[in-house]
C-alpha cells in the first residue's frame, strides 16, 4: 500500500513548527514494537483508502524512528490494527497476553484507534501479572465533532486574516488565496485525528465577497483544502452566505420560497459534491450581525435552513445553522430588550420544523463566549431539533492566547450541566446524539499553532471532550502534558497543572465579576473597559450606578429571561437568594452591599477577587520560572513572554475594575489595600 | 503672456466638484468690467512668472464668463492690477473716480489682491457720491500662513488615506502614489490663494515608510505636487522623519550631533531644492506618539531642530518643529504626571536656542484640539523663539464634518486672548510676526471638498483669520456665504448664520462639559464615551467619581499646570472662584454640587447644557429645512443628511453623558426631564 502523495516526512515534522501533542518521542512506546496493519476479519483486503495509506505511513514512521518494525498481519505483532465491518461506531480494543488488537469498521475510526494507542503509550501494552484481559469498545459520544475556522481568504480590513484569531495568519489562506503549500493543513488534520475531530469548516461564518466565491468560481480551492485534510479522515465544510443566489447567482432575490433560489442552491450543492465527494456541508450565520438571512423575506430560520437542507440532502450533506441571532443595533436606553433572550425567542418556537439534516448550532451561553455565563436555555428547548453545542477554543474573551487559560474545566462544567436538574439529562446528553459539538478553532500559522504554547491544551481538550464529555478535564490535561512533553519529569507536570488547572477561574476572578460579563475594550475585546459596551448598541450592559450593579433578568421585575429555563433553574435563577454567586449579576441587579452566599458583600467580593486574581497570576509566573529549564528554550521563552503579559494585564484588570467600583460606590476595601 | 500648461478651464470648473467659494457667479461684479494687468510702475515688463500667467488667465476667465473685457494697461480700465516694487508686503488698493488700481511687489501678492477685489464684489468699485477716494494698504498679519495635510501616500491600516480626514480620500494621493491628474490640486491652490494661504505641507506628520521616501527616491512626486500648486503661489513643504538618515540613508544613527547625519540632511536638502527651487521646508513631529526624535540620543529638541535648520538654511528653507511632545504611555494611576504640562516642560526651557529658521509649532491648547481648552501657555513662554499657532480645521474632536461646527469664533477667541492680561499682547500678536499660523486641513476628494458643505467655511475662515486675526468671525462667515451662494437671498444668509454662528458653542454644550475634554470613543474620536480614555495611557482623564469631577491642575494641590501661565492667568485659573466656568473642570476637581458663576450646580449644568444642546441642533435642522430649496439640490441634500446625523449624535451625547452623571452622582434633574 503506497503512501499517498500528499503525505511525506514533512507532515510528520514540519520545519520550524512545534509538533504539539505529536512529537516523535510520543510514539516511542508504540514505535519500538512490532506493528501490523491487518486485513479485515473476513479475510478480505483492506479498502484502498487514503486513510489506510496514512495509517500505514504512521506505522512506518513510528517504527522507523523508534526501532520497531511493521510486520505482516499474520506475523506475531504487539499491535494489530485491522478493519472489521462487525465493529460498531468507533473501535474495539482487545488485549490478551501483552498483544493488542484494535479493530474498526472504517479506516478513520481505525486511524483514531491508532492515536488512542499512542496516547495510552506503555499502558496500552503493559499489564501486571494477574490483570485480566481487556476487551473495550471505544465510541465517540457524538458522530459530529467539528471545528469552525473563522479564516478569511482576503485580509479583512477590520478582522484581519483570521477573525478572532490570536495565532498569526491562516494556515489555509495567505494574501487572498489558498496557500500553494498545504502540508501544514495535513499536519493540522493529523493533530485533529489524534483527538478525534473529523470535520472542519474552512472559512469564516462572516462571509465576505471573496470568500463567498469559494462556493462557486473558486470551488477548486476548497477541493485543494479538502484533499489536504482527507488523508487524516477530516472532512471539509464551507461557510456560505444566505445571499449567494443574488451576489453569486445574479438572481433578484434570496428568498427561500423562490423556486429559482432553491434551484440555484441545488445546483450549487451538486457542483460542490461533484468536485468533493466527501464534502461535509454548509455552515450558515444568517440574520446575525449584518449577515443576510431569511428575515429579509418575512421567512423564519426553519424556512431558510430547510431550503439549504433540501439542496444538500441528496449528497448526505449537513447544514450547520447558527442560533446566534439577536438585535445588534439595540438602544441601550431600552431595558426591556434582552439580548440573552434572543436565541430562544427566535428558535424555540421553531422546534420540530427543521429538516433532519439541519443542525442548529447553539453558543454555550446566551450572550457570547464570556468567561462565565449560564448555559443557553436553547439547548433544553428544542427536543425535536438536532442541536449542537458551540464552544470557542479561540480565546476571544478569555485572554486571547496571551493569557494561559485552560478551558477544559469550563467546557466540562457546561457539558455536565443538567438543564432539568438533578437526575435529568446533561447538556452532553442532549447534544451528543443530536447535533454534536462544534467549536471555533484557535489555530494559526504561528510556530506553536496557537500563539501561546499552553493554548494547545484547549484544542486538545475540545477534541477529547467532544469524543467523551464525561472525561475529567484535569485528566485530559494530563494526557496533553504526557504527549507534548514526553520526557517531562514530575515537577514539570505538576507545574503545568498548577498553572492551568485553575486558570479559567483565575481569569474569572480578575475580569468582569459575578457573571456580569463584558467590561472589555470594544472591538478587539482584550483588556478591561468597564463601561466599554455600556452605552453601545450591542446589548451587553451591566447597569452599574452608584448604588448597585447587574441585569435584572427575572420574570418578576426584569426581562423574564429566567422563564426560558425549565424547572428547577427557572426558579433557582429567579431568586437572588438561590441564584449561584457566580451568576448573580447576570440575573439580578443588586446593591453593592448585597451579601453573597460566600458571606462578603458584592463590592468587597469585587476587590477580593481582583486582588486574588493577580496574586494567582503572579504565582503562575513563578511556577513557570521554576520549571522553564525543563522544556525546550523556544517553549520556555514564549510562555515566559505571555505570562509576563498576563500579569501586566491582570494588574490592569484589577486596578481598573477596583477603581471603577471604588469611584462609583464610595465603599473602600475592608482590608485597606491600594485602590487607585 | 500665454497661460501655463497646467492651467486650463478644468481647474476653474472641475466636473462633479463643488466650486466652494469660487463659483463663476462670484466673479460677476468684476468679470463684467474692464480689467487690465499692468506693467510695473517703473515701466518694465511684468516678471514672466507662472503666477502672473495665472492672474491673466483669471482675468480672461472672469471677463469671458461675465461679458467684461481684458484691456491693455494703458487703456481705461475699471480695475488695473500691476506689479510695483515699491509696495511693501501685501498690496495697495486705490480707488478714484470709480477706477480701482491694485499694486503689489510680487506676483503672489498681486494674485491675492485680485481675490480681494473679487471678494469685495460690487463694493470694490461702487462709491456713493461724495465718498472720499480710497487708498488702502492690505498686508497679512503674518508672512506664514500654512495648511498641513495629514495625507498618506499608502493607505494606513489604521488611519486610512488621510489621518483624521473626514472628506474622502486624498486629493494628492491614491492607492500608493501621487495621482496622475493633479488638476484638483491646482484648483485647491486656487481656493487657498483666494484666502491668502500660500504654503502647504503635503504629507502626514506621522511619516510611514512609503511617505518617508518622498524626501529621496520619490522626490519627483513631490516636485509634481509643487508644480501643481505653483501657479497659484502656493509653496510645498514636506513632513520628514527624524530617523530618515537611518531608514533612508542606511546610517547607524540619526543623532543630530553626528557629522554623517548632518551631512546626510544637508545633501537631502540640496537635492530637494535642486529639484524644487521654491520649496518651503520641512515639518517634523519628533519624539511624539511613537515618532523618532532626538531624545533617543540624549539630545533635546533644539539640537534636533537646529540640525535640520542648518541643512535648509542655505536655501532659505524653514523647519516647522511641532511642540506636541508628551508621554503617550502614561499610567492612569499616576496623578502627578499631567499631559497638559508636557509641551511647556519640554520647550520653554529651550527658548532662545532655536535657529532663526526654526518655527516651533504649538497646538492651541495644552491637550489636543478639544472643543474647549485653555490656550497653551507655551505661546507665552518663548519670547526668543519663532512660535507658530497650530489650529485644526479638520474637525477631529468637533464633529468630524458630520456636525456643522463653525470654528471661526473658537479661533478668534484664541487669537484675541491676552496671555498677560488686559493691555498685553494677544496670541495673534505673539505668533503673527514670529512663526505665524498653521492648521490641519479638512479637505479631501469629496465632491464638496470637506464632506459637509458648511465645513468649507472653516477652511475659508482659517485663511482669512491667518491673514487678519482681528476679523470678526461672523463677518468672515458672511463673506463666505456671499461668495459661495452669490445669489443667496436674505433668508438663506440669515439661516446659515443662525446655523453656524453659535454652532461651536452648541457642540460644546452637548459634549464634554466645562472644559474637561475628551469623553470620546477611543481611536476614531467620534461620539460619546465618557470613560473611553479614563483608564488609558493617553493622559486625558476626568477623574469622575460619585462625588465630583475634574482635574486639579492648581499649584496648591494639583499638578501645578496653572504655574505655566504668566500673571494674571496663573492666579485666575488657580482659584476656582475666579476660574471661568467653561474651564472649571480643566483646572479643578469639584463636587457635583459646586455652584458655578452661572448660579447652577455642576451636575445641573451638565443636564441643562446637554438638553439645550440637542434643542439647538433640532433648531438647526428646522432652520435648514426652511431654506434648503434656496440652494442647489446636492448641497441641500448633503447638508440635510449631515444635520440628521448631527441631531442623532447630539441626542446620543446628551443621553450618555446625562445618564453617566445621574448614575454616578445620584442627583436627579431639577427640571424632571427624562434621563435614562
Amino acid at each position: 500500500m503506497p503512501a499517498p502523495s500528499v503525505l511525506s516526512d514533512i507532515v510528520f515534522a514540519l520545519p520550524d513548527v512545534h509538533p504539539a501533542w505529536l512529537p516523535d518521542a510520543a510514539f516511542r512506546p508504540v514505535g519500538s514494537r512490532r506493528l501490523a496493519l491487518g486485513t479485515p476479519a473476513d479475510g478480505g483486503a483492506p479498502a484502498a483508502s487514503e486513510v489506510l495509506a496514512t495509517l500505514r505511513a504512521e506505522l512506518d514512521r513510528a517504527t522507523a524512528t523508534h526501532g520497531g518494525a511493521v510486520v505482516g498481519p499474520q506475523d506475531a505483532a504487539d499491535l494489530l490494527l485491522h478493519l472489521s465491518p462487525a465493529v460498531p461506531t468507533g473501535f474495539r480494543l482487545e488485549r490478551s497476553g501483552g498483544r493488542v488488537t484494535v479493530s474498526a469498521a472504517d479506516p478513520t475510526a481505525l486511524l483514531h484507534s491508532w492515536f488512542h494507542v499512542v496516547r495510552r503509550g506503555e499502558a496500552a501494552f503493559a499489564s501486571r501479572p494477574g490483570d485480566p484481559d481487556v476487551d473495550e469498545h471505544h465510541a465517540p459520544a457524538s458522530a459530529l465533532r467539528m471545528l469552525d475556522h473563522w479564516d478569511n481568504v482576503d485580509v479583512h480590513p477590520v478582522m484581519g486574516q483570521v477573525e478572532r484569531g490570536y495565532a498569526g495568519g491562516s494556515i489555509f489562506y495567505d494574501a487572498g488565496q489558498v496557500r500553494p503549500d498545504l502540508s501544514r493543513v495535513t499536519a493540522y488534520a493529523r493533530l485533529l485525528a489524534a483527538v478525534g475531530v473529523d470535520r472542519i469548516a474552512v472559512n469564516n461564518v462572516n462571509v465576505a465577497a471573496r470568500e463567498a466565491r469559494l462556493l462557486t468560481d473558486d470551488l477548486d480551492e476548497v477541493a485543494r483544502l479538502a484533499a489536504a485534510l482527507r488523508p487524516y479522515g477530516v472532512r471539509a465544510h464551507l461557510s456560505v452566505s444566505f445571499a449567494a443566489p443574488m451576489t453569486l447567482g445574479g438572481l433578484a432575490t434570496s428568498d427561500s420560497c423562490d423556486e429559482d433560489v432553491r434551484a440555484w442552491w441545488r445546483a450549487a450543492a451538486d457542483r460542490v459534491w461533484a468536485e468533493i465527494p466527501d464534502f461535509g456541508g454548509f455552515v450558515v450565520k444568517a440574520d446575525s450581525e449584518g449577515q443576510p438571512g431569511p428575515f429579509a423575506y418575512g421567512r423564519d430560520h426553519a424556512d431558510g435552513a430547510n431550503m439549504l437542507a433540501e439542496a444538500v440532502a441528496p449528497h448526505g450533506g449537513l447544514i450547520h445553522w447558527r442560533a446566534f441571532v439577536y438585535n445588534h443595533t439595540q438602544d441601550w436606553r431600552d431595558r426591556s430588550t434582552d439580548r440573552a433572550r434572543a436565541a430562544h425567542d427566535h428558535f424555540a418556537p421553531l422546534d420540530g420544523r427543521f429538516a433532519d439534516n439541519v443542525i442548529v448550532q447553539v453558543k454555550h451561553g446566551p450572550l457570547d463566549f464570556q468567561v462565565r455565563e449560564p448555559v443557553s436555555p436553547v439547548l433544553a428547548a428544542m427536543p425535536r431539533t438536532r442541536v449542537a453545542l458551540e464552544l470557542q477554543v479561540t480565546q476571544e474573551y478569555t485572554g486571547q492566547q496571551r493569557h494561559a487559560v485552560y478551558l477544559g474545566p469550563a467546557w466540562s462544567e457546561i457539558l455536565r450541566w443538567r438543564p432539568w436538574g438533578d437526575g435529568g439529562a446533561t447538556v452532553a446528553d442532549v447534544a451528543a446524539p443530536a447535533g454534536g459539538f462544534a467549536a471555533v478553532s484557535n489555530v494559526g500559522d504561528d510556530r506553536f499553532w496557537t500563539g501561546h504554547p499552553l493554548a494547545q491544551a484547549n484544542l486538545y481538550a475540545f477534541g477529547r471532550l467532544a469524543w467523551d464529555p464525561t472525561l475529567d478535564p484535569a485528566a485530559v490535561l494530563d494526557e496533553w502534558i504526557t504527549l507534548t512533553f514526553p520526557d517531562a519529569p514530575g515537577p514539570l507536570r505538576e507545574a503545568v497543572h498548577a498553572i492551568l488547572d485553575e486558570s479559567w477561574h483565575t481569569y474569572e476572578l480578575h475580569t468582569a465579576p459575578l457573571g456580569v460579563g463584558f467590561m472589555v475594550r470594544p472591538g478587539h475585546h482584550y483588556g478591561p473597559d468597564v463601561d466599554g459596551y455600556e452605552y453601545t448598541p450591542w446589548g451587553t450592559y451591566h447597569f452599574a450606578d452608584r448604588d448597585g450593579i447587574g441585569v435584572d433578568r427575572t420574570r418578576a421585575t426584569g426581562t423574564g429571561f429566567t422563564g426560558q429555563y425549565p424547572a428547577p433553574w427557572r426558579d433557582v435563577y429567579e431568586d437572588r437568594e438561590t441564584c449561584p454567586d457566580e451568576l448573580l449579576l447576570f440575573f439580578h441587579h443588586v446593591p453593592y452591599t448585597h451579601v453573597l452566599h460566600s458571606g462578603t458583600t458584592v463590592v468587597q467580593h469585587v476587590y477580593d477577587t481582583h486582588f486574588e486574581g493577580v496574586e494567582r497570576v503572579r504565582a503562575m509566573v513563578e511556577r513557570w520560572e521554576a520549571v522553564a529549564a525543563l522544556v525546550p528554550d523556544d517553549v520556555a521563552q514564549r510562555v515566559r513572554e505571555r505570562l509576563a503579559e498576563q500579569l501586566r494585564s491582570a494588574v490592569e484588570w484589577r486596578d481598573q475594575v477596583n477603581t471603577y467600583f471604588l469611584r462609583k460606590s464610595g465603599i473602600g476595601d475592608l482590608r485597606g489595600r491600594t485602590i487607585h
